[in-house]
Parts: C-alpha cells; structure tokens; sequence
C-alpha cells in the first residue's frame, strides 16, 4: 500500500519504472552530468558563499537583475525558509496541490486557509478566488502549472490576483517548478511591476536532477531577498549543486526540445488513456492526472510500474493518479499494460 | 583585505594554499569519492526522504539509537533548524567561537547573551561559567573543541553545566564537528541521561567534504527529534550527501590515523611558531589561534597563502589569526614563509 506523502519512492517499492515523479525523460544533460563529477574533484573547498558565477549566469538567462536572485537547497529549501521569514499568521493553498507549501507553512502559521479548486472548473482558479482574497490573508502559495493537475492559470486572473494582494498587502508565492514543461510565458515578466510577487523555480524536474537539490527564488523586493538569505543556512548550495546549476542556465535548447517533446508525449498519453475510458484532466505541464475506479496503483506495482497514488492529496480522494509523461517506448509499455488491466477487469 | 565572516574564501583570493579552513589534510577518502561519482548516475532519483541506510550505519557507527539521529544539509542547517524549531528568547553564546551560532539564532531570539572567554584561561569555559546559567535562559551554545580556538571543556564542568541546564530546564547544544580530531571523548556517552544536550556533528571536516554539506544532530529526546524534522525542508540530504556520508560511517582507520597525524603536525606547527617567537595558543584540534602584531594575513596573501584572519571573531581583535594543520609539505612551506616575514622584519 502506498502511505508516502511523495511520489519517488523507489526506495520502499520494488520498480521497473517510475511514472510517479514528473521530471523530464530526456535525463540529465551531459554538460551538467560532467560538471558534477568534475566538482567532486574539489569537493574540499567551501561552496562559494555568495554564489556568484551561478547568479550572474542564471540571471542572464531569466533576463532579471542578479539582486533579485536566491538559491536553495531546492525550491523546498526556499519555500520553508519563505515561511520562517514571512511566519505568517493567515495563509491561503488552493487545493489540490503540491503537499510541500502545506509542509512548510504549517510549524509557522496559525491559520492555513486550504481553497477548494473544483472538478468542473479542471482545478483551476477562477475568479471566484479574488473573492476569498481579504486583508487578513498574509500570504498566498500556488503552482502554475499546477501539480498533480497540470493545469495553468489564466493570464488575465493571475494579474488580477497580483493587483489585488499588492493592494491589500499580500505576499504571492508562486511556484513555477514545471514552468518550462509548457508554452506558458513565466510570471517573470510582472517581477518589477509586483513586488509582492515572490517566484520559486527549479532545476531538478526540467533538468532531471532531483537528487542534486537546486532551486531559485525571484523577487524584487530587495529588502525581502534580503530578509530571506539572512534566514538561510550559510553553504546552503553544495558545490556540485552550484556547479550543476551552473551548467544548467546554459542549456535553452535542451529546454525547448524537451518542452516540445513533453507536449508530444502527454497527446499521446492523454488520447490513448482516454480510448481505454480513463477520465483524464487537460494538462499543460509534463504529467497527468486520471480517476479510476480501479486501484491502479497496486495493479500496476504488481508489474512494477509505480505511479503516484493521489489519495492523501488534499481535496482529492481514492481513484485520483498522477502519471508522469516518460519516453515514448516506456509511455507505451504503461499503455500496453493499462491496456491489458482494463481487457481483464 | 579580508572582509569575509568565514574562512575558505579561495573564490575572491588568489590562494596556492589554504590554511584558512580546518579540514583533515588527509582529504576525501577513496571510497567516499567514488560512492559520489556513481550517486551521480542516479540523480534522476529523489533522495531517501527517510535516509534509512545512512540512519542504519550512522547509529552503528556511533552506538547510539537510530531515533536519536537526524541528518541536515550541513551542520549549518541544523543549528538553523534548531534555532526556527526552540525559537528561544534567551540564548547564551560562549565566545570567541563560531559565527554560524550567532546567524542561526539573530533571526529568532530576542536576547544573545555573549559569555566573554578569557585568554587567561587559553579561552576555556572556566566553572564561573556556571555563574551566569539561569532560569531566564532558553539554550546554551558551545562547541567542543572549540573554534577558533581548539581548546577542550573540561569533562568535570561539561557534566556539571548539564545538569545544571537539566534542572533548570536549558537546551545544551554542543557542537563537535572537530571532536574527531582529537583524544577527546564524545559527549555521546551522556546523550542518554540528557535529553537536554543536542550534539551536531558533521561528516565536513574529518572527512575534508566542505562542498558535499552533510551533518548530524543526535539527541535523546525523540519528541524533540521530531519537532526539529518538521522545520527541515524535504528532500533536504541530497543524494551525493547520503552517499558520501554512508561511506564515510565506514572509515574507522581512516578517522583513527587522521587524529594521529593531526596530532603530530599541529605539535610541529606550534613548536615552530613559537621558535619564532610568535604567540601560539594550545589547541587539541586540527588549527591553532596566534596571536602577532604583524600583518600576517596581508603578507601570508601576497605569498598566496590564506589563514584566517580572526579579526571579525566576536571577543577576538585585530592580530589573531588560526592556522588550519595541514600536510606536512604545507606546514613546512607555511613555517618557511614565516620565518621569511620574521627575519625581514
């Protein structure tokens, strides 16, 4: 039985395949694979404390000044130290959504508002959302695209929801970890206008580095990065981390073929499932989330497919997977073998 | 000039060698090495979020209870976590020591009391230290050995200020990230009758892995234990970290030689320091405090060769410098150089 808050665990389950975690089937890019190995030859040198070569690099490629830059111990890192600086009373999580933003509000903050997203809707905010928004809320974190539903928010309302928190003072956390999965521009481009705005990116999904631990907060707010590095644990990006995300800023065309491939896959993957009469949601981003009566979870660990059970998502229930867009070849062995589930039963 | 808060700047300094930061002269241990390089052909997997195997080995290692352990990227992230976790009022801070307990705990507490170590007593916590403990304090932070200066705390007063923070209800955390490094026993053997005391350890320093960021906390109270998980972020051992630290809990013989030729060499160094006549503090672990009027970190740089100028210390001034012990063929070059300053000047 799957009892993990997280998908990945192929640590407890015994795995051919993981459709459970969403990072990008074309693996690590061999210029950031060689960088790491190499950065073990200095392994004995202290991470450079003020990530300099990273920041410049990174914020050339986000086109954004290198002040509004912080690094993480990945993006989980940054969200559990936005809580601590912040330690806000009211925060508000539409859900469902990624247990992590629950993880590191909830020892901080005395009232966690959980904003119900609706089936009908495809889980997406609406405007009925601005109608929550009053000035007892601190903070507000959500994911676009959204996980485990990969659905985006609409342009429009996203400013909408920006102009509103500035106007009643209120942080928006907005985590853009599978951002360059989709066509969807990033929020980058409002950074200046809202202050209020706080960014969190990633390296690990696009760049399939999970275990690497690198994400990047984005703010204009100076004083507000300020605030969060002083709550930062000092050497808190490792050397082969630096070196990886390094590399990693310089890889736009890796970027493109992969998003463009991940669009492909998830056609593919979202036609075949719904020929087998799979109820499958509309996903912009590099996975997709399905209902089914039948416990697909164990039926497919049986073959050693794991994927991510969505039950203990809040605002979700039992019958609800989130599947990761993989290669082609092992998209079509989990058809295949979801093909055959559904002849049998 | 050296503005730096912390040694081991060889990003902003032209440095040949680095005696700056105390780290084991020994450097990676093969094994340690390799276990990173194959960890990197599988960072397209998240990390153990449990650590299992790393918490298996690392008890073992330590004969302590698997409970008791809880892993951070770096110490550094410990003393933060445990500083968001007690969020203590009132914490005391014997210096001059480390700098990473005043960044943990500026953030959260209210009141840093600085207990002024005294170099008449080689700066040793002395029993007047005893004096100054009261109900109004939360948390006691110290390291054993301490840094920048390598003395020890007498076991007789350890046990003593224990039990007076016992019944008065005081966390005691004890750093011994060095304690490998010299004859000393670990306070381990008291973590049973303590549940107050939190020892910090790292893998950083015995096993010369600065940029790989892997620490530990041992404590015996297992409802704190878990109360200092709930404020670390997810994921947050990478997967190079675990591997390295699980190889690292097999290196007995390596740790056992690495105190023996610590031992040595730093007799060597302050027995030629001070032929030359230079104040030498005593020291049990792998640096040495002195103490010159000379501008030694300038004229140490222009040979490209880094110490720590102690300058920035808390409780230290202008003229205090520590000298990591290195190999040596480092420590000679080092005593050629000073000798060099010496006669000319």
């Amino acid at each position: 039985m799957n009892t993990g808050i997280h998908g990945g665990d192929v640590y407890n389950n015994k795995v051919n395949i993981d459709f459970s975690v969403n990072i990008n089937p074309f693996g690590v890019p061999e210029n950031v694979k060689k960088a790491m190995v190499e950065a073990i030859d200095s392994v004995g040198d202290y991470p450079d404390i003020s990530q300099e070569r990273l920041k410049k690099s990174c914020a050339k490629m986000l086109g954004v000044n290198e002040e509004y830059l912080l690094f993480g111990n990945g993006s989980s890192e940054l969200f559990m130290t936005i809580a601590n600086t912040l330690r806000p009373e009211k925060v508000v999580i539409p859900v469902p959504s990624f247990y992590g933003y629950e993880h590191a509000f909830k020892s901080v903050s005395e009232d966690i508002l959980f904003y119900s997203l609706k089936e009908e809707d495809s889980y997406c905010l609406t405007k009925d959302f601005l109608s929550v928004i009053d000035e007892s809320i601190d903070c507000i974190i959500f994911a676009n695209p959204n996980n485990p539903t990969g659905s985006l928010i609409d342009e429009k309302l996203l400013k909408e929801i920006l102009d509103t928190c500035k106007r009643k003072n209120i942080k928006v956390v907005l985590d853009e970890c599978f951002i360059e999965f989709t066509n969807e521009e990033s929020a980058l481009r409002l950074i200046d206008e809202y202050p209020n705005l706080i960014i969190v990116r990633s390296f690990t999904k696009i760049f399939a580095i999970p275990s690497v631990r690198i994400g990047y907060m984005i703010c204009s707010d100076k004083s507000f990065v300020n605030e969060v590095s002083e709550h930062l644990p000092e050497w808190n990006v490792s050397g082969i981390a630096e070196a990886a995300g390094y590399e990693c800023t310089k890889c736009a065309e890796y970027v493109l073929k992969s998003r463009e491939y991940a669009d492909k896959e998830r056609e593919f993957l979202l036609e075949e499932l719904r020929k087998l009469g799979i109820r499958s949601f509309i996903s912009s981003a590099n996975y997709l989330l399905i209902y089914d009566k039948k416990d697909l979870y164990d039926l497919l660990l049986n073959q050693r497919i794991l994927i991510r059970d969505c039950a203990n998502f809040r605002g979700l229930e039992k019958g609800y997977y989130r599947i990761a867009v993989k290669s082609h070849e092992d998209n079509m062995k989990l058809i295949e073998l979801m093909r055959k589930i559904y002849e049998c039963n």
